[in-house]
């Protein structure tokens, strides 16, 4: 393990991509890796990218990683795919194209699929893009589907998160349904060149106008990502809430809420660990089988199952 | 409370209501209800009703309600807002057009708001769901955005979960991605007059051909919902659906699988409940500064706080 760790932080990719893979994996190993790496982490800026399906946000996390390796910086790039109850598989779709990507020595991708109920992504994710920022990339982009609670957790770990918009797709109320919008520190219209971009452009400004007075209002962007459009512009404005987090002391509170997320997150799963360790199968079945005869309520279950591991 | 369970067990809507509030609120007077009234539970065909945003699933959802009416059977209504994290509030919408539903006795209609990270909504809208049952609704339909992990574990306690989809969209692929689909009895093309609701019908039939052999291939109805069209076929492969679970003999294998479910997510939440107690502001906020610096890993931080409430 020391030897891996030493090969690591001297920069060795492969090295890289096996602490990754043990890390992603959850194993006791992976987490002993996460400890010894952890230390040197922290110097990262993380960027979420978030957006529905057909937004274009695979295309604008690949764009905007070129956009940042001309400027000579290096990139990770997290994809987070849906976790599926029944395949436990990744749906690849459009991150094919990003492949040309991972010929440059100055970006890594990794391709995420989803976790089982007990594990929970986000505390997966969380430890990935940690080993990244250890590596020493200058930015880690974090691409995920735009809804649900893993969504809200993942963006509660990024600096800044970019919320790609479709013009035409009713996306936009969609993302304001999901809540979506209001963890976005700066909206993209991607694909400017539709003609129903300027008005999404206003329908967000629109909602915009809803947000609470005093917190920031999030910068409104056009981008046309397979054509490299806008691209400079958006790396300008993440380098700018990146500055005002700094300045206004927000990026030292937003690290000590990311820790006492991932504490917790990680404490949930602990427990549970222990639990269904504690508890024979026979056992666990017994209780299910009450509850489904309706004998037992599921809290009371429960509670004789928490009994068996908690003081 | 005996006195108030008296009144719901008669048939009191208004003892409904109030119990309905305690509940959903996941006090422990709240519990105590669920563990009175659960072995009253256990008859009602529980329905999912989920699909993007657009889709017209509020409105499919009254008219099935409708179409139950006419036949004379009772119905409540679930309909699940996503959680907001800085908000906490529910964006009604279009669910005020059900409103003239509500005035109808055989029709029960409640909207939950999102919960907080450490509550989680299933556990919540699972006991909601088990006192609509207990009250002795013949039907107890469950309308969700359909995206995340919250829509899974709702999917679990409905019997048949219908997706409905909206031709023109796109919708259909954002499902596929988010493992919706796989989790779908029926599929629904809503907007039947749409000029793409066939193509979309196409779509989905071919998305379906890729499923795994041997498993029931979900039927696919077209309605159009404010006109009220395709309702009766809907009601009808619905009870088809029931009457297939049943002598398979999945149902029964259902009422476990969701016991088991149900039971593990309360555990959870009781655990997270103890840490929390066990661990005084200062104890967490000082792992968490530690954390946040980089002296310390967050798995660590972890197992310090989980050794505070383990055996």
């Amino acid at each position: 393990m020391d030897e891996l760790v030493q090969r690591f932080l001297s920069g060795d990719r492969r090295a890289l991509a096996r602490i990754i893979s043990r890390v992603e994996n959850g194993t006791p190993e992976g987490r002993e890796y996460v400890r010894a790496l952890f230390p040197h982490s922290g110097k990262t800026h993380i960027i979420g990218v978030t957006g529905g399906a057909g937004s274009g946000k695979s295309t604008l996390t690949g764009a905007l990683a070129g956009e940042y390796r001309k400027r000579g910086k290096t990139v990770g790039i997290v994809a987070v795919d849906p976790s599926s109850p029944f395949t436990k598989g990744a749906i690849l779709g459009d991150r094919i194209r990003m492949q040309d990507l991972t010929l440059d020595p100055g970006v890594y991708m990794r391709s995420m699929a989803g976790r089982g109920a007990l594990g929970g992504l986000a505390p997966s994710i969380a430890n990935v893009v940690a080993v990244m920022d250890a590596f020493g990339f200058d930015y880690v982009l974090v691409e995920t589907i735009g809804a649900g609670q893993d969504e809200v957790e993942i963006a509660a770990t990024a600096m800044t998160t970019i919320l790609v918009n479709n013009p035409g797709t009713g996306d936009d109320i969609q993302a304001l349904k999901a809540g979506i919008i209001e963890i976005a520190d700066i909206l993209v219209v991607n694909k400017a060149d539709h003609p129903a971009a300027d008005i999404l452009v206003s329908q967000l400004r629109a909602l915009l106008a809803l947000s609470p007075a005093g917190s920031r209002r999030p910068q409104i962007l056009k981008t046309t990502a397979t054509k490299g459009e806008g691209l400079e512009e958006l790396a300008d404005a993440i380098a700018e809430h990146y500055q005002y987090l700094d300045e206004t002391g927000q990026l030292a509170k937003h690290q000590e809420e990311d820790a006492r997320h991932q504490v917790l997150a990680i404490t949930r799963q602990i427990v549970l660990e222990r639990i269904r360790a504690a508890t024979p199968d026979e056992e666990l079945e017994a209780l299910v089988k009450r509850v489904a005869a309706r004998e037992l309520d599921p809290h009371s279950a429960a509670e004789d199952l928490a009994a068996s591991v908690l003081i």
